[in-house]
């Protein structure tokens, strides 16, 4: 079949399974849930099989070590994948949920209502794992769901998608509910992103030239974010302790996440005195630092920031320190330069905090805080599809809550407009 | 100056006026708002002249009266605009408001703070009152706006925006935070929707055509509805008074309203006692009924509806008269030929109700209550821009609320990740 036809034929299934999706029961959703996790306990060796040949595909084509690294199913990981669906079986159903009843001066009583967003695209790189996870935030939310992974990941995700369709079946949900696309053709993500009649939005999850890509040529709404260049602002009311204890937490807990702060902006007023302590302890955990001049005065052996580095998201041990002369400018440059993901203050000033949290301009916002904290399971959301650096619908990280929408429900008693 | 050129001007100025709107006080937003009535009532003879420039043009370029009609600032409309001034100047501030801050096991407590978009462009026809009411709910929601009216409306929408730069300038507000498309080159309307970098969100206001180019073209995100296909289903468990008052009046209060209804649905079992007196209201308003070949059998006098009539929106004294044998049927039919907008059902049943309520796929949903009440005042916003038949963003009638977005807000107390 042509590529095209392919998706046509996937995304019909999609919007029909969408129905009965939407509809299904707390009880039936949960059911699915537990059955795949059953599904893919039993399988466990088979998709062990089916992971050795994506990663020998994978080191014949000449994949470099991280991206096989993401490629493999450990048994860890296999038990990660099964306990997620277990967890997301015990999160609240958005689905349904009244909100807001108010009685009008006419009479009726308006609220409303969480409902499905319908049929939603993923598209992902070769992390077998992601499979599991997106299909099952998208089932419990009541959408229905075309996963397409890289193609690197063929085969664990062509085992995983029967996992999933006996877990639908178990449940007496349709098992067009979840398709996992099965061609490695590059022409899929291109017809899965122009579909507006299938599809309802599309999450792209990856690095950024699949995201770029993804965004410029979607016909459909993307929920995404491109960078995560996260500052930590070092006040000069800010406790020394918290302010060291955060800095050193939201640049070395973990490299490689959007979270993870790229750029220290600190007050010039405490920057002397601070700045030597935290250069030890960068320097101790290996971090590489590329300061502003002034930063340079002080540490006087690091690297000059170039312009370009205040614009990086370097996702490794690397940090860029600029010494700023107020909040507004540290403000100023954060609203610039960052990619309106997550900046946090460190102040003990209640004004100074307050304007903080007003004008920077990013998905979340933190006092006293490390940047570290902003995911899904943190904030309690239960689990995430990915964080959103866009304002529409969505905006920082996108729980069961985020793949909904609401409608508007009215209870009258025979009222009429006059 | 080119088109583009100047489009990207409007666009530049708009998104640096954004952060000064964004961070206006409510009490420097509600000044201007007030100040702009004020402007709009002192130059109130200076509008009539330009407004009949327009109306002269217009009637030399043949517009028929109803758009004549729509483009005439009468003395009403004018007291209209001023006193739409003062309500949204009542209304509270979206801006800041933060909720639902709860702490977490790791000791943050986290919540959402609600933040305008940026920048609107809203693109309408020549009804030189939609300027004010636009600007008027972008300025109090935070928000820098690009208006692009009717070049019919030209004329009066520079006086307009005169009295806006007036109003702004009065609360030391940029005047670039509300500025009106001064070019009749319908090249501004492209350009206008294809500036991600410079526009975050269009509201097209108007025609069907207008709204199906602007959703096709654009390379923003769209708030809007298409169509206003409403239905209302007489259920056989209905109460007959409420029944036929909500059928009468929904169709009836109005025709070229969008929440109108233009299908009824009506179970079998009361079509034969109810039809003949619903023929009869209709038939002594004037109403046009179309029926299916049941209806017709009760009705006989009546034309047959074709296919196409399901799928119309009359805006007329039209009404297309269906007999369904089950709710399922009338989901169905709601379902597949509505467009998504504002639906309700007519039963004393609980369960019917409540089966209704849940699977018909609309942005508003009804049980004993007309659809002409699907709209911003009478559901509490106190004023909308639009109604989206969109899922993304914003459903139903968009308000104050629908022109903002949420970030999350994070307070810590030094809280690293361990």
């Amino acid at each position: 079949m042509d590529v095209n036809q392919y998706m046509i034929t996937l995304g019909e299934q999609a919007r029909s399974a969408a129905t009965a999706i939407a509809r299904a029961s707390t009880q039936d959703k949960n059911k699915a849930l537990l059955a795949i996790a059953d599904a893919i306990s039993q399988q466990r060796s088979a998709l062990y099989q089916a992971n050795a040949t994506d990663l020998e595909n994978g080191r014949a084509k000449g994949l470099d070590a991280a991206l096989l690294d993401r490629l493999e199913l450990t048994d860890a990981r296999i038990d990660t994948m099964i306990e997620g669906l277990h967890q997301v079986a015990t999160l609240p159903d958005p689905v349904g949920e009244i909100t807001n009843m108010k009685y009008r001066p006419s009479g009726i009583q308006v609220g409303k209502m969480r409902v499905p967003l319908g049929v939603i695209g993923i598209i992902y790189e070769s992390r077998p794992n992601v499979t599991i996870e997106a299909a099952s935030l998208c089932l419990k939310s009541g959408n229905a769901t075309i996963l397409r992974g890289g193609s690197e990941s063929i085969a664990s995700n062509q085992m995983l998608a029967a996992c999933i369709r006996t877990g639908l079946a178990a449940a007496g949900l349709p098992e067009t509910a979840v398709q996992v696309v099965e061609t490695t053709d590059r022409a899929a993500v291109g017809k899965l992103i122009t579909m507006p009649e299938f599809v309802d939005v599309i999450v792209p999850r990856g690095g950024k030239g699949l995201i770029e890509r993804v965004s410029k040529e979607a016909r459909v709404p993307v929920i995404k974010h491109l960078d995560g260049i996260c500052h930590v602002y070092l006040d000069r009311f800010a406790d020394k302790t918290k302010a060291l204890n955060i800095a050193v937490n939201a640049k070395t807990h973990r490299y490689g996440t959007c979270n993870t702060m790229e750029t220290l902006l600190v007050h010039q007023q405490v920057a002397n005195e601070w700045l030597p302590e935290l250069g030890e302890a960068f320097a101790a955990l290996g971090v590489e630092l590329r300061g502003c001049d002034q930063t340079r005065d002080i540490l006087n052996s690091i690297h000059a920031a170039t312009a370009a580095d205040w614009d990086t998201e370097y996702l490794a041990p690397i940090l860029s320190i600029k010494i700023v002369a107020s909040i507004d400018d540290a403000i100023e440059h954060i609203n610039r330069h960052g990619s309106h993901h997550t900046d946090s203050i460190v102040t003990e000033n209640y004004t100074l905090a307050r304007q903080f949290l007003t004008e920077v301009d990013s998905s979340s916002v933190m006092i006293n805080a490390s940047t570290r904290f902003a995911d899904g399971f943190e904030y309690g959301l239960g689990a995430e599809i990915g964080i959103s650096t866009d304002k529409i619908h969505a905006r920082g990280p996108v729980g069961l809550d985020g793949l909904t929408s609401q409608k508007y429900v009215v209870f009258g008693n025979g009222e009429v407009r006059t």
